[in-house]
């Protein structure tokens, strides 16, 4: 029988991923959904301006959406994909009322005791869940934000293997990590916006806790100095980012380091998990890879893509990866996070 | 009585550029026009695929083409779009009878006696041409690579003022960079492509030629090391970089960064030329500054744009620079090159 | 002494475009602003999200924006770029109130005493303003739809020449038509919307007012069947229509359609008006011919673009027009509405 | 067993979207691949410029590519994505050899002894195969024009309910329909192109075959006045199209167009095809419906979707009409056509 889910935030934009990548899933299935005050009471279908390319599965087109800031939705747990200025109290009062909360908010990304998680970075950090106290058996875990969570992949293989001591990162971002209605048309097509609200601050911090280590008092941030330019381009999807590396180990060779990201593997746990794909990084050495338009959807979207390894003049090293960033980076990413979960028994029917 | 210009490539992006800006010039008269064998014996108007958006300057679009190799055109001097391909042996041919080359060509520019030249960055480096020697009065200078020229110029009051030590750069580079046909359209709608042939390498060494010092063995490069990542995004005119810049002063203040770039101006000399812009750098503290598609058109063209001054975390400074790559990073540089040429005497009436 | 003009809406999309056409107007000048209550008490350049690529005139930036809902502005005649909800009451108090209002807004396009006014096509109907009775000598006069305005100026030499029984019509619409923020980028981006509220009702009976017979009891509207569909598509500028027509004569051959399209000119009393383009259509037998980005600016955004003349095999002849929507489309066409007013005398210093 | 299947001209965009939907496919299986002579010899990995998003099937990128004007592939039968220009000799010669040919190239579309074949349309054209004499078994099969067809499929149930006696048609036709490298991005990024060379005769004649009756004498084309205009949008997938509609029988209410689209579906022998969509056609009243770039994939790339169906002023009906154009339109319903040949026993193994 499977894990009944609520979606908290589901007509916005990522929302609608939880409900698309839930259809058919093997061991949960959406049984309530709740947004805004203006949504609540109509059914999905009509709540909800979709915008996947694909239809909105018929059961939960059907759903009455609750209101995400006063009833409690009748599941197992729940999803979030609430906007951050609500997210905060929502999130606390399901936390407090026994639920287990997988959120996509930012709001609680950075507290001490709240898993910061991408499963093959830092799956250890779960632990952190046992240290809440909500005055209840609920728990909160976070997953990246979209743009953190490529960067994060990509590095993670050279952070094991070698170290690594300063990034510099630039951002080219797709419109969808904006939601919707989010940028105006006459501010994208054939222009670049080169700020992002709040990003550069997430992106130089997030990575920190995700590669840091799990000790007694905490997760102890890596010692990574991260410098981020974020930028909006005219991309539907996928966030593409250029960095620059200097290990912590000195005179590493380039085929060390191709060797590590191409022999980098999510543990067995994971492995086995229905989001995990098959690939968790995907490297070529094809120069113009890669691209979002044409490999976004590697392993559904769940892979992040690398190129372009070669030496830095000034540093050690410079790449671009590529991630999805409304699977891998938002609704993909909780979704596994909660397979992880659910295959850790900390997933259960109320 | 206005010098007689010819154009070199006239059919291409480039020499399009070259024959809107001099439309109307008040020193210089586009008399002559060369291409490929296969335009040779047309008039422009027909071998040209115009791209440009106001009509093809009337007296211009009846001028029957050249062969750009093998003719010799009947002018006071020429300007060069070439492709690299041809320019190298084409533009020698043209020195050694005697014209004075104005050339947008990649292929001498860090040719020891040639002049990679930015007006209001290295006027100095003008000299250089009286110790060319192709045994004759002809002459070559050239402007920079359309990524290079934004960069070069947001960093030459920093070097002025503080010395750089190292600088981190991400390009955003728009298409019409590579011509036409140049991208094909699926490569570039709602995409990015991560790689530009050999642009990396360009923008990692032609700035320091242009910030070197002249002397009496050539251009003593400046030391800096520049890493470079270039990319190409949907846009249509206007090359946006994101840098990282490690000044060679310690400590200086963030108020001290912003005043070099706000009182930096272009010499008097420079500053009466006719294309020269009112402003060489426009500084905005609006967060979403620049953009390619608002602010290109800046100083016609000639104008850089500099935006998100602030400090790096783990260099010095991170900021954001905008050139219009086919006016001040091709046409216009080589335009503003050539009117510093006729205004120290150096074209004159053949 | 130039005329001072007040721009009701400034800060819109709309009417930013008339703060950039009025920037060194020979006869105008821009004295006083208005927009809603959230703008009123701010200088224009905090007021405004400023779109144009070129800056805010400086005398312009600094004037303080006034409440159009409940100020009058000290003016000799106010623009309207007002939205249609507010720009019935505004538009008729100012008319009540003594003020020339040219307005952009549809409100009274189809009221049988005001002119819907395209110079060149039906200067004449201007006489209408003599009719209206707003208690004062304020009165009226209203530019068309963007869309429909390219297409009548297009249709005017054939009804002319040869009376039009049908037109079927489909757009193809820029962003710009929709003001900012407008349509949102996930709808725009390599996307076509094929739906614009309003816009077809428009296309269908805008023409006919425009092509009518002014009579002693009003507009005789044209005997034209005209059905349109619009489509929103992803260009920033030049609204770009297919049409087929039918026409009135028979057996009219295609060479006396180009003959009537390529002898079309205004009147001298509208040739000499400043915004007057030198060219009403601009016919060209290039069969890309015309295109949005390359070919809306043509006559500095006034002319129309007319391209691939042909037979058509089921009515007589279809082409393909074109016209930049908020220059010829919106504040352009009011402008020189405004202009043809004041030539006649009909705008006084108050 | 599966049949054998070669694909000539697998190295363009149509070839590799042949490749991408044979793949896993129940009945057919890739064998052999052609292309031109500059492909010959290598596998076909190394010889395609892959544009899908998803990765090359692994057996079929190691299959050695041969030369489709000289070589005769092993295999049962052959998909044909070559272009025009060598489709004629090449189809012709492996209909001579005794191969079934199934093409979507343009050059027998017309030929009265070859099926122009759309499955759900004219399925009872397949009959002229047998009428076909290339001196052995061999035959040829075509399918439409990727911007006819979904007119044709939209019209079909119109066209059998009413009769139709005149089409007005506007396509906004997607960039992949160009092939690669096809239309350059300074040509398609936020432009309109309002011409594609070939492409109204098509959509003006292919519908009248297909909706033509068989007689012994060939195909009777349907009597219905088709008028096109063809533009190029910067959309990548997805051919839209307005049409106008006038029907032979007279008041045909709304609501009986409505439900003629609604409750059209193919026959069962065509509904159990592997390829064909739960739907032929999806309509919709949404009235921003249908979209490319949120549609096209409907049925996997093989529903037309159908909207804004209304009442016209001057003809009968309007309605907004969607096909994806390399699936549909291109190599899926070449597939399809295959699939129904293999089900009526068309197809053997050789």
């Amino acid at each position: 029988m499977k894990l009944r889910v609520g979606i908290l935030g589901a007509t916005g934009a990522v929302g609608q991923k939880f409900v698309k990548l839930l259809d058919g899933h093997p061991w949960f299935e959406v049984t309530a959904l709740a947004a805004s005050e203006r949504s609540a009471g109509k059914p999905y279908h009509l709540a909800a301006h979709w915008l996947e390319d694909t239809p909105i599965p018929p059961k939960t087109a059907q759903i009455i959406v609750q209101n995400a800031e006063t009833d409690l939705l009748d599941c197992d747990f729940v999803f979030s994909g609430l906007d951050a200025s609500v997210a905060g109290d929502v999130e606390e009062q399901y936390a407090r009322a026994g639920y287990p909360v997988i959120s996509n908010a930012k709001n609680f990304r950075m507290h001490p005791q709240v898993p910061l998680l991408i499963p093959e970075v830092n799956a250890d950090h779960l632990a952190l869940i046992d240290r809440q106290d909500w005055g209840s058996s609920g728990f909160i875990v976070t997953n990246p934000n979209c743009a953190s969570v490529g960067i994060t992949l990509a590095l993670k293989p050279l952070y094991d293997a070698f170290g690594i001591e300063t990034v510099m990162v630039t951002t080219l971002q797709a419109l969808s990590g904006a939601g919707y209605p989010g940028v105006p048309s006459l501010d994208a097509v054939a222009n670049v916006v080169p700020f992002i609200g709040g990003e550069e601050d997430k992106v130089e911090t997030e990575p920190l806790k995700l590669l840091g280590k799990l000790s007694s008092i905490g997760v102890e941030p890596a010692q990574i100095g991260i410098s981020a330019q974020c930028t909006r381009v005219p991309v539907i999807e996928g966030h593409l980012a250029t960095a620059s590396v200097k290990l912590t180990t000195s005179h590493v060779p380039l085929s060390a380091v191709l060797k590590a990201i191409a022999s980098f593997k999510a543990d067995s746990e994971i492995a086995r998990l229905p989001t995990s794909p098959d690939r968790v990084l995907d490297y070529s050495p094809d120069h113009a890879f890669p691209q979002p338009r044409r490999h976004s959807q590697a392993g559904k979207g769940m892979t992040v893509s690398i190129g372009r390894v070669r030496e830095c003049p000034v540093l050690d090293f410079k790449l671009v990866c590529l991630a999805h960033n409304t699977i891998r980076g938002a609704a993909g990413g909780a979704l596994l996070n909660a397979e992880l979960l659910a295959a850790r028994g900390k997933l259960k029917h109320r």
